[in-house]
């Protein structure tokens, strides 16, 4: 039997990593096998090439190099870690995968249709079953992750930036009614946890899990 | 003026590095300013990458990623290297560029024509205004790098492979009349050189050189 491939997408802030521990304390209790990992990482190569990423951020690196990066690092991981453990029945939980290349890349840097394209030949036909995207205003998400009050600048130039982000959310998610859930993560933790887990339930009986 | 984008494409053991050595000194007589680079490399970021790709050499690398790292390498090299560099004026011979990861990725992994819509983003039109085919065939070829005497199977298979290589670059030639220059590598130095040459004083009599 396949797994499942479950997915979480979002801006900074949103509260990805307390709902992972939440998804995956729901199918723990189900007595199921469950693994998480995240993008860009998830195996030894991908996970170099994250560093690279993280490295030469806001310094030299084009637009076009970063977005092929990121999608070598999702051939890999999707090869040697995601499927093979979705084929041994594995509930598979990623922190990020292609979504958000097509809004930090295509929307964000607006990078346009390659994106989808080169990110194609990465995920070889490879799509979640489920994607959470945890939803916030991005000033709001900023405001939680550094705690700061006025923004100057630069910081405004970088919120833009995130405002498109989330119009390329929004975007993929009316594209994908069946496979995105938009997660309003302005909410508290428990109606999040709440919210989530009914689709959860949904997806299961579907599944027959 | 825009400068000169010269690239040496073939198998190891083709003579490549001498031949680069000859164009240098055939443009520095001129008093043309010559820079020398290589694929993948020339560039921090790109040099970074090409470290995880000989790190990872038939290890768990599937051909996909390593496609789309050498894509990477590429348009950041493109981008922050080989343009500016031809902006100014100068003379670009690098060592590999993009009829490399058509040959061995289309042709000798058996990736087919993604590796050419992927690295159109790479180079982003960026064409060389010649490209020298060092052709040898791949037993010579090898005979001359490891000096070894009889193949074994693993030997074999590699030889394999650099024969699907070869009809990859014989492909691209034929596609590419104008552009790509086959060099018979297996003659002696002297005749590749004046072989070159003849080629360069012809490019440079069109460019008004």
């Amino acid at each position: 039997m396949r797994g499942l491939f479950i997915t979480l997408e979002g801006g900074d802030g949103a509260g990805k990593s307390t709902q992972i521990r939440n998804i995956e304390s729901f199918f723990d209790k189900k007595g199921l096998v469950v693994v998480h990992t995240r993008e860009p990482g998830g195996t030894a190569i991908s996970e170099k090439l994250r560093d690279i990423l993280l490295d030469a951020k806001n310094l030299e690196m084009n637009a076009v190099t970063e977005m092929l990066i990121y999608a070598a690092a999702r051939a890999q991981h999707v090869r040697e870690f995601v499927r093979p453990a979705l084929e041994e029945g594995k509930i598979v939980i990623c922190d990020r995968f292609v979504d958000s290349s097509i809004a930090y890349q295509a929307y964000g840097r607006d990078l346009g249709d390659m994106v989808a394209e080169v990110n194609s030949y990465a995920i070889d036909g490879l799509m979640p079953d489920i994607t959470f995207w945890m939803d916030i205003d991005p000033k709001e998400g900023k405001e939680r992750v550094s705690k700061m009050g006025d923004f100057d600048r630069l910081e405004m130039e970088k919120l833009d930036f995130h405002y498109k982000v989330r119009g390329g959310y929004q975007a993929l998610a009316e594209q994908n009614p069946e496979r995105i859930k938009r997660i309003d993560a302005s909410k508290a933790v428990d109606e999040i946890s709440r919210d989530i887990e009914i689709y959860l339930e949904e997806l299961c009986r579907r599944k027959g899990l």
